[in-house]
C-alpha cells in the first residue's frame, strides 16, 4: 500500500493528539517518524508508532512531559526528558545545543528520563541545516553481548555524524554498532529466511543463522562479529555510546536499559532515569570558512563516487546519499506501508475514533 | 632484549635532540612513543623512530615548528602544526582543547599541516588527568578500500573515545576503523603466516590471506569486512575520521594524505597542508558531578566485568584495561624489544654520534 506523506502525517499526529499530546508535541513527533518512512528506514517510521501507544498506555511514556535542563555550562547540558517520546525530547536537545554552537562554537547535550528517539539522522539534521557538523547517539534495550560473553548488555546503541556538503546532499553516517541492526534479524524472521553468520549467536554463545535465537536467549553481535574481525571495536563503540547518554546524563545504561516493549518489564533496581541519548553541534565556521569546507567535502565526496569499483555495476555509496534519494522519491510517489502496519496503525484509529488511513 | 624504561626514554630523546628538536619538544615526543611501548602497542613506540627520522631527512618533518592558531571562537580551533612532528603538535591541540574546557565546558581543535601522532589514547589520556571526556582521532596514509571499491583512499584513521573512572583505570576505546590494524598486519610479514579472510583484499578486490596482498595492489578492508557484515559502518567511521580531522581543517584527505614512509613521495597535488587530526575534552562536570559520573562508570565496569562469558577463561576485556597492565609490567621489568627494532635504532645512534642501546 503506497500511501501520501501528508495523509500518513495527519494520521500520525491525530494519534499523538489522541495520547495527549500537545499540538506542537504531535507535530514534532510525527516529523521525526516521518522523516525515518521517507529516508526508507521504515523500521524506526510509524510501523513503531504502535510501540510507542503501549508504551504510554502502560504508563511508561508522558505525553505530556515537563523537559528541563538540570545541569549546564556555556557549551554543555544535562536535561531531563520526564519520562517523554524521545522524539520531542531529542529535538529540544538539539535545539539547545544548536543554541550554544551559535554563541559558543559546539555545544553538547547529554539527556535522561527518555525514550526512543527514532532515528539518529533527524537531530542531526537540524544542525547540519544551520550549517554545523550534527552528532546523535542513543542508547538502548540490552540486545546485543559484548565480546567473549553470551550475556545481552547493550542495545543496537546507534550513532551518527553528520555534515554539510555544497552542491552534494549533506553525509550523513547513521549507523547501529552492531554488526546487524535488529530490523534486518525481524525482516528475515518474517521472511522465514536464515542470516549471514557474524549476526547472531545462540545463548551459549555459538553462531547462528537462525533469526530465531534471538527469541530463545541468543544475542546480536557488535559490529566487527567476532574478536578476529574486530568486534571489540564495535563493543568499544557501544560502550561510548552508552557511556556519553546515560553514565554521563543519569539514565540507565547496558541491562538495565528499559525495554522498548511494554510486554517487558523494566528492570526491578534501576540505575538512573529511563533511557540517554547525547546529541552535540559544532559551527563549521568555528574551524575553516562554512564556503572552504563545503568545497573540500565536495570535492572528498566527488573522488569517492568516482573510485574504481569490484563490480562495474555498484559504485561506491557516500554514506547519506541513499536515504536522499528515498526521500524526493517517496515525497513524490507516496511511502509504501506493508500490511502488518496498515493493520496495526488502523487497530490505532479504531481505539482512539479517529479516521482509519 | 628487554630495556629499562629510563634508558629507552633518554636514548630517545637523543636521537630527538640530535634532529634540531628543542628540550621540551624531545622529551614530549619521546613521552608519546615511550607511552606506546609501555602500553603494549609496540608498533606505534619507538619502532617508528626511524621513519620520523626518515621524513625529517626529506624534509617532510620540521624539527622546529611554529605551531599556530588560525582560527578559533571560544570552543572551537584550528591549529597548523607548521609540519612538525604529530607527538608534539597533537599534545598542543589537546592543550588548548583542554584550556577551552577549563573555561567553557568543552573544546575542540582540528589540526592540518601535522605528521603521524602517535597512540591516539596518549592525547585523550591528557583529558582524563582533568577529570575530562577525551577525545582523538587522525587522517593517515591511504591503505583502506571504501565498501565495493578495490582503490585505497583511507587510512586506517583511528578514533580514540577515554573516560575517567574512580577505582578502576580509565575506559580507553583506542581503535583503528578498519578491521585489522597495520601492524597485525606487518606481523603475519614478519612470521610467513597467513591473515584471517576479511582483513584484506587483492588488487581485484577478492577477499585474501596472503598478507603480501597489500604490497601488489590489495588494500586493507573497513571494520565490517564486507557489506553484508557492515563494512559501510567501518567506511563512514574512517570516512568521520577524514573529514574531521582534514576536510574541517584543511589537512590532505582520501588518497591525497602524504604516505608516512620516507621512500614514497606525496601526492603531487595536494588538496591541503599535511596530515590532519581533531582532538577535544568535555568536562565531566559540565553534565553531572565528577563523583557520580565516576561510581556509576565504576558500577558499568563492575557489571561488564562479570558478564557470563562463551569460555570460562576468557573474561569481558574493559577498553584500555589490557594497555593499563602491560603498562604497570613494563615499568617494573622493562620494555621488550624485538632485535630488528635495536638494530635499526643503534643505526640511528652510529647515525647522529650517540651512545647505542
Amino acid at each position: 500500500m503506497l500511501i501520501s506523506e501528508s495523509v500518513l502525517r495527519s494520521f500520525t499526529q491525530n494519534i499523538f493528539l489522541s495520547m495527549g499530546c500537545s499540538d506542537e508535541h504531535a507535530a514534532l513527533a510525527s516529523d521525526v517518524l516521518l522523516k525515518a518512512d521517507l529516508r526508507g528506514i521504515d523500521s524506526h517510521g510509524v510501523a513503531r508508532l504502535i510501540g510507542y501507544v503501549r508504551l504510554w498506555e502502560n504508563k511508561r511514556i508522558n505525553a505530556c512531559p515537563n523537559i528541563t535542563i538540570v545541569h549546564e555550562t556555556p557549551t554543555t547540558a544535562t536535561v531531563d526528558g520526564d519520562a517523554g517520546l524521545g522524539l520531542v525530547v531529542a529535538p529540544f536537545a538539539m535545539r539547545l545545543a544548536i543554541q550554544k554552537a551559535e554563541q559558543y562554537g559546539s555545544g553538547w547535550v547529554s539527556v535522561r528520563n527518555s525514550n526512543h528517539f527514532g532515528i539518529a539522522g533527524y537531530h542531526t539534521i537540524m544542525a547540519v541545516e544551520k550549517d554545523m557538523i550534527g552528532f546523535a547517539m542513543t542508547n538502548a534495550s540490552p540486545l546485543v553481548a559484548p565480546t567473549f560473553s553470551n550475556e545481552r548488555l547493550l542495545g543496537t546503541n546507534p550513532m551518527c555524524y553528520a555534515f554539510p556538503a555544497g552542491k552534494y546532499p549533506p553525509v550523513i553516517i547513521d549507523m547501529a554498532t552492531s554488526a546487524a541492526a535488529n530490523g534486518k534479524l525481524e525482516i528475515a524472521q518474517r521472511l522465514g529466511k536464515q542470516v549471514p553468520e557474524g549476526w547472531i549467536q545462540d545463548k551459549e554463545g555459538n553462531f547462528t543463522t537462525d533469526p530465531h535465537a534471538l527469541k530463545s536467549g541468543g544475542s546480536l553481535l557488535p559490529l566487527g562479529s567476532d574478536r578476529e574481525h574486530g568486534s571489540h571495536k564495535g563493543f568499544g563503540l557501544s560502550a561510548t555510546v552508552d557511556i556519553l547518554s546515560a553514565v554521563l546524563s543519569g539514565a540507565n545504561y547496558g541491562p538495565w536499559v528499559p525495554p522498548f516493549v511494554a510486554f517487558l518489564e523494566p528492570p526491578a533496581d534501576p540505575v538512573g532515569l529511563g533511557i540517554g541519548h547525547f546529541v552535540g553541534a559544532m559551527r563549521v565556521d568555528g574551524f575553516r570558512p562554512v564556503g572552504e569546507f563545503k568545497s573540500h567535502l565536495d570535492n572528498w565526496i566527488t573522488r569517492f563516487k568516482s573510485a574504481s569499483t569490484v563490480y562495474p555495476d555498484q559504485k561506491v555509496i557516500i554514506p547519506g546519499e541513499p536515504e536522499m534519494e528515498a526521500e524526493a522519491q517517496r515525497i513524490k510517489n507516496g511511502i509504501p506501508l506493508v500490511d502488518a502496519v496498515v493493520k496495526d496503525l488502523n487497530g490505532l484509529a479504531e481505539k482512539f475514533g479517529i479516521n482509519p488511513l
